[in-house]
């Protein structure tokens, strides 16, 4: 018995933080688990690797990256005095393990295309509620911290807040791997100057410029990869395939599909078993979607091939972005260029010419705070504790509008 | 016209070195073109990453590097006052981007496996000069230089030599997206330390530690990341499936196939028009794989479902390894006890118990010498000019042999 | 003379940047001159060791640095198509060299003790200016642009402005001595966004966010190292100890004095030869001052020895910091507590407790902008062009106030 | 009570691993003794920064260092299941803290030339002992271990032995300053390798990889920093002039000297109190050293201040080295141009020209080994265990020889 516990203690190396302790049996185990090896072919960034090609890190290691975080946190919190069960450490690293084990591939673009019910947020938890029955009931703690239900808040804090190790993690990797430096976290530093007043996760006074500067570098990870104009043109291409299958079909075209895929655009509005619905979607990765479209790359339709071809070529929209909405009068113009220069019927032509807008403030103090704790007792808000930053900007939703039309048409 | 060129240069972000200029309108141009947009989908270093799951980089980054190092390599001999013309310049780039671009998805593996008649090697340079026919012939000199009929052999050495441009990426890279520190290799003072004697690249004598720090990193990159078991066993299961699906198309079984693949399975023997078949052969890339290995995972023969099911779940064969081929008896042993607790039958069983040898040299001096230069005029192999290495050693090719069983069977 | 030029072509090894190149004969002899030489014996950060115990990186290395940075930065202006002739390469890269020639040691503190006449500036030109004599006229253009009389104002701007090359070393420089990963600034990314307009430095709109991180990071590292109260407490100690030997000296005591800072002591307000007070200031360095107050922990004198013992044995003032004054009776409660418990004059009190305030705003729009040049060929500072931050809080001067004291008085 | 622990608890900015905790009380207080804080005032490498500026990191840096790795490796061996008490970690932290304290300036140069009658290690155990009394005794362990007679063996080789945490800290850190990227060793790697058999420390077989890169780290390392010509030749600059002081001396000269200085240079080989002793030597540091070589600058004797001279304008001698001893006729040709040329007497001219050797091995397997420990119990020196690296050459001493005249007779 003892044996196999010593087998299963494993190293895992990873780049970022050098090499990742898996920290007990039954995570192991979930490791191991399909449902979770499947995100070894997610990446992390879906299509930003169109800008920087060195970002095709996978779910898989952001996650246990997480997990390592959390186990480092859970040590300083027990240095300085604060009573941390093994249960309570096993539970907090299964469910920070499993927070997103509901993510499909390429998930920011298209969550809502595939899984119309539920929210990347919603199957998480669906799976860790499977889970804990295929582990007879050995989640139940997990999913308690998970749902925020357990009285010890700053476990929960540690896998969701403003300042979660999620975050952490995915900041201080995506810097990495895109090697945009100005994301690069100090997570060493934060993580030693967290405390715990009231149940509820705290950062300590003099830890006031790492927190400054962790709030500006996901700002500026906003603006620079995760909102980058080039990224969100190539993330609007593949949600306009999907799309136009889907329209296609609603007009009972006959389009490649795989069995996985074919159930979810045929039921995703009707009642199915959930079980079965989890393990469906538990077959698709990032994998599907690139086979899908270079299939659809040879169908007939010529909006859905050309759209496809462009994909798989990186013939990205051409995309302009601005404080303001576009006014219809350009709007008017490239639409007027693209009909006739391209050819497309105005049913088609909202594939290839469109605006919208992108958004993000780096800060919400409404939803959930970062508490500095100061010497005196006292508990102050970021916003307020900080006298560099002018911290309502920083939460005030920036708001960005992009024009997308075809390169040709210039 | 001017304006375009200045559209066309552009700067791509790296983890490794930060930025890489692309140097030249042409060469952005081929990187554009979609057999080598395709490289963004080949990882490099395959299954790898079932070992070190940072090791998803791509082969179309590790190009990218390798030209960015050949770009610093110019400047450096040309600050020490040898002439290279900026057609040379473009024509070696263009050499050392394309070198790899005849890889298939999980080359290592599976280049035997998918296209019989042709090496990657063989295939890149079929794909050059498919690119030189499409582009008026402006890649002659970079075709001469890859084939080492330039007169200036140094420039083909940048691209294919014991000390070439691309082993120098690929080390680095492969050590940093891996974690494995042990193969960082210091480019820049190893470029730093090239110069140029009778048309053939030599490295100064104070460059001869950072030779020698190189060639040790190869090795130790080789026996832990290259050649490590749990990586050669994946490998092993990879090919074993392709080789199963193969032995049921012989047999005349309807097995699921796509398009592309059914191609090289039925034609790879016979002649067919070469364009065709790079044409079909760069629309491959991992995601096809994978694809077909989830469909196979539910075809009805037991053995290639059962192998393919191992594979997504990363159920890898038991390994172990010995400086000695395994005698008959454990062989013997293990295959016994295989077939009466799995029930396969004596044929099957070579999918599931084997052996084989892995070998490797971490430096060659029949094929390709590194010559140390000293001020004194002296050209002096590494083997020779090193007092602290046994190179002789490191040159000796080491063989290792492995045996691969169901964990199942312990 | 060919192998002469040979020999001086040096590289440096700099753990921040790999290697570093001198660019030209005359740089490598002015290295070589005592002047310069001298720069290796006093330490960039002066007492911050004592906070950042890595913090030991000397003004020798950062100036080289700031050479590295000019050179890559004339690299991207003119492969943007600006010319910049072989005088002027050599020119700017010789004003950064000696652009902090004139520091001495502990400059920050002691910058008005040692030298009252004359600034670091105006003693760097002054160094200049004779050295200029012993090369017969060869730093001409050189202080030219140092003195901004060049009419290519972006040489001088490399040198000296809110960009300046300086600064991009010293901040990414002095985060990885003191480990503080919040300065780290990508120069790379900033050097490669600059352009020329009107012979002015700007930086390209895409570079916008590098802007932005640049000027938080020097805001973060002003308050997390330059002004960090430990700092700010040890500095004082030192600053008191030189304060209370002049008066000593002033009263006619008999106090140990090294030949060169008695020169200073009495010299300061006369009319001295400036060759010689050049020669004589160019013999001091860090390790004058520590035999300096090893000595005088030793005079009789019972505030010199116990404020110098305190420095040697890092046994600082007690400081606190706040935002406002600190009110009279807080000083009086702490002074008179001295009095009494530590036995001390009225007159010598201010020794060991005093209060005062430091201040500091990143980026001051008035001297000197930071201009983003657009596409469409706006210029725009970053202040108006940043919708990120509110800069105006970044450029409004941020006051703090210290009260230091005994720690034996708590 | 408690408060006072908690503001002992200290955290260290450290640029090598990030953050050093103190980890105890106790160590605290022997961190701010004078005898360790003079610590800081002491370089690691001593003249290196002469080729490798970046290199001035301090003794105190380094040892802090140490005290990490040990702490890094107690836990893993905790987390292993062996048993470590509070009172041997503490221990073996202490042991590790004070390894050094005996190390005077400029130690690897000046180690006979100061104190002649004790070596550092020798001081480092008197000034244990001296400690020891003043804290009650509490060193008895760290003493115990230090000097190797505690049974727990193991405690002892993390102090000092062929894989001990002193050389893998000042590997990485010298490695880490010089930019000599050669000599990163992968400490973490090690670390978690470690296990215990029979009270010794052993690495586990999968980290032998680990472990040849490591000697070959260290060798490199030598080679390029260690042992580095230029240092030499600087290093044997400074012992000349030491000499040559001792030797004017010994004829009765009037030179300039300092106290502490003038203690060592008449009561070496006599009878002195070695509290008083140590005392004074504590009074010692790097600044001392150079203030001297100013005053020795300007003394009468023609080969005093020429030698004293060249060290401050780093002017060294001219230094060649080779695999075989020079033979006389060069030594003699040098000699009498340096006679005719320069005008020193005979008795002079060994100042000017000398010949002498400097050697290394990277691992010696008689005064202890390196054990790896393999899963089926068996325990085997690296030296076997290895099958990459001909051991037998790493531990093979290698001696260089060289020669070093004045730059002005060639």
């Amino acid at each position: 018995m003892k044996d196999i516990r010593l087998n299963k203690r494993k190293i895992v190396n990873d780049p970022v933080y050098g090499f990742i302790n898996i920290p007990s049996d039954l995570i192991f185990d979930l490791i191991e688990h399909p449902y979770f090896q499947r995100l070894r072919r997610i990446k992390q960034l879906g299509l930003t690797e169109f800008v920087y090609p060195g970002a095709v890190h996978t779910r898989f290691q952001h996650t246990l990256g997480a997990v390592h975080l959390v186990d480092s946190a859970l040590s300083v919190l027990r240095a300085k005095g604060f009573e941390i069960s093994k249960e309570e450490e096993e539970a907090v690293s299964i469910a920070i393990l499993l927070h997103d084990i509901g993510h499909g591939p390429f998930s920011h673009t298209l969550e809502q295309a595939i899984v119309e019910k539920y929210s990347h947020e919603e199957l998480s938890l669906l799976y860790m509620n499977e889970l804990n029955t295929q582990y007879n009931g050995k989640l139940d703690l997990a999913i308690s911290i998970f749902t925020n239900q357990y009285r010890k808040k700053f476990l929960h804090q540690l896998v969701s807040s403003q300042l979660d190790m999620d975050r952490l993690d995915y900041l201080r990797r995506d810097s990495f791997y895109t090697g945009v430096s100005e994301g690069v976290v100090s997570s060493d530093r934060i993580i030693k100057m967290l405390s715990i007043v009231n149940d509820e996760l705290v950062v300590e006074a003099k830890g006031i410029y790492s927190i400054e500067k962790f709030l500006i570098a996901r700002w500026l990870m906003y603006w620079q990869v995760y909102l980058h104009k080039t990224v969100v043109s190539a993330e609007q291409l593949l949600l306009n395939i999907f799309n136009r299958v889907k329209e296609l079909i609603s007009y009972g075209e006959n389009i490649y599909l795989t069995d996985e895929i074919r159930f979810f655009f045929s039921n995703s509005n009707k009642n199915t078993d959930i079980k079965e619905m989890l393990e469906i979607f538990a077959k698709l990765d990032d994998n599907d979607i690139f086979v899908l479209i270079k299939a659809w790359a040879k169908e007939k339709d010529r909006v859905l091939s050309l759209l496809s071809g462009n994909l798989l070529s990186r013939h990205l929209y051409k995309i302009e972005i601005q404080n303001d909405p576009f006014n219809d009068k350009i709007i008017k113009k490239h639409s007027d260029i693209a009909l006739k220069k391209l050819g497309f019927t105005e049913q088609e032509l909202h594939y290839f010419v469109f605006t919208d807008h992108i958004s993000k403030n780096a800060y919400s103090a409404f939803d959930d705070k970062i508490l500095i704790a100061y010497k005196n007792g006292n508990l102050i808000d970021i916003t307020e504790a900080s006298d560099m930053l002018n911290m309502s900007i920083l939460s005030k939703t920036v708001r960005k509008y992009f024009l997308c039309y075809p390169k040709e048409i210039i």
